[in-house]
């Protein structure tokens, strides 16, 4: 295979957070975010699917009924693909290579754990379509924000209000779902961090913030928090 | 993984035409197409990308600049795998399993050609996408519609009377195209038929004729032409 970055010098770094319904993702981003930049790190935070002009076009036929007619499964996993390899390619990768920090809620482990533990779908298969899309763009740290699904389903319909969309899927998809999560994070302990998002919103962060010094060097902090 | 079709009865039959620029396959799919129905077979033909509400959006993606920005590789050839997932499961297989046949102009080929072999991508992990897309639906015939590079860039510069898009490639990415079709149909030659296109299309299609004959039962006809 050609390579498509043939002259790959990303010095900047990738950090996701992903989990279960109602573990606290998008706050807990917009919190590392703002520590971050606290620091005087630069960061990027974009949103997946999305995040560019094809990536939005993308994100309305899967979540905003563009096309005006159901997606079959495996279309989907290759629309929420095939936005992430736009927005890579033309947002985050650049983004790398200046030397920026991304934040992201939600990023390839949801393909896997979606479409992959949750669905059905070869979760190798569902490797090769996540590598083709990343190429080089690689979380070096990825926040498990793990919650048990009863008590992350109770939270997330409070916060949206909308019970329907959430509890469309049976439990039991969910519960799949967390189980995908913590078997890929105990596969990949280097880069995952498995966070118990059931504390208060304080002590996730602490923690979160904890475990970032620890994993990683911050530019001009001493390493305690 | 959970099988897409647990109950599948498809007695259709998928012709596809592949192969390089200038090649004349949309003449003689429909000269295919109106010969079968002739014989009374019910025949589906449809476009790639496109052919469903969804399709037809990720055609304007990657046709028609809808997002107005460059597409990357990695995206296109998710795009046009999204496409064929859709029409797939909402158009080729109900067909199929209605015991209809579909000829089409390009198909899961056209990836392996112009994203593999033409632009570098590796070709088994475009196989793997091909098989998320399509599922069961596998042709059970393909003419490869061969010419020489130089004479098919040819042909097709005087058919469309534009220049632009087809010289847009050099000639070693054609070149690299339709070795990669040839080698294709050498691996595979219970699917693949090899076709002089240089010849008259009238004997172009009296030798596809012959072939469809040799290789699939035409229902209520003798195997002669």
């Amino acid at each position: 295979m050609l390579p498509i970055y043939p002259f790959c010098t990303m010095t900047g770094k990738l950090i996701t957070f992903e989990g279960p319904e109602g573990g606290g993702k998008s706050t807990q981003a917009r919190l590392l975010t703002e520590y971050l930049r606290s620091k005087g790190i630069r960061v990027l935070t974009t949103r997946e699917p999305g995040g560019t002009p094809t990536g939005e076009i993308i994100r309305d036929l899967l979540q905003n009924d563009l096309s005006k007619e159901p997606l079959c499964d495996a279309t989907e996993a290759l629309l929420f693909c095939a936005s992430r390899a736009q927005l890579c390619s033309h947002v985050l990768a650049p983004a790398l290579e200046r030397g920026d920090w991304i934040v992201l809620d939600r990023f390839t482990d949801s393909t896997l754990a979606y479409q992959g533990y949750g669905r059905g779908f070869d979760v190798e298969r569902l490797r090769v379509l996540n590598a083709f899309a990343t190429g080089p763009v690689t979380p070096v740290l990825t926040f498990l924000l793990d919650i048990p699904v009863q008590k992350g389903l109770e939270r997330a319909i409070a916060r949206s209000g909308n019970k329907d969309r959430i509890e469309s899927a049976p439990v039991d998809f969910h519960q799949r779902l967390r189980d995908g999560y913590l078997e890929m994070a105990r596969k990949e302990p280097g880069r995952f961090a498995i966070v118990n998002a059931t504390q208060p919103i304080e002590c996730v962060s602490a923690e979160i913030r904890r475990i970032l010094h620890t994993r990683l060097d911050i530019p001009g902090v001493v390493a305690s928090v």
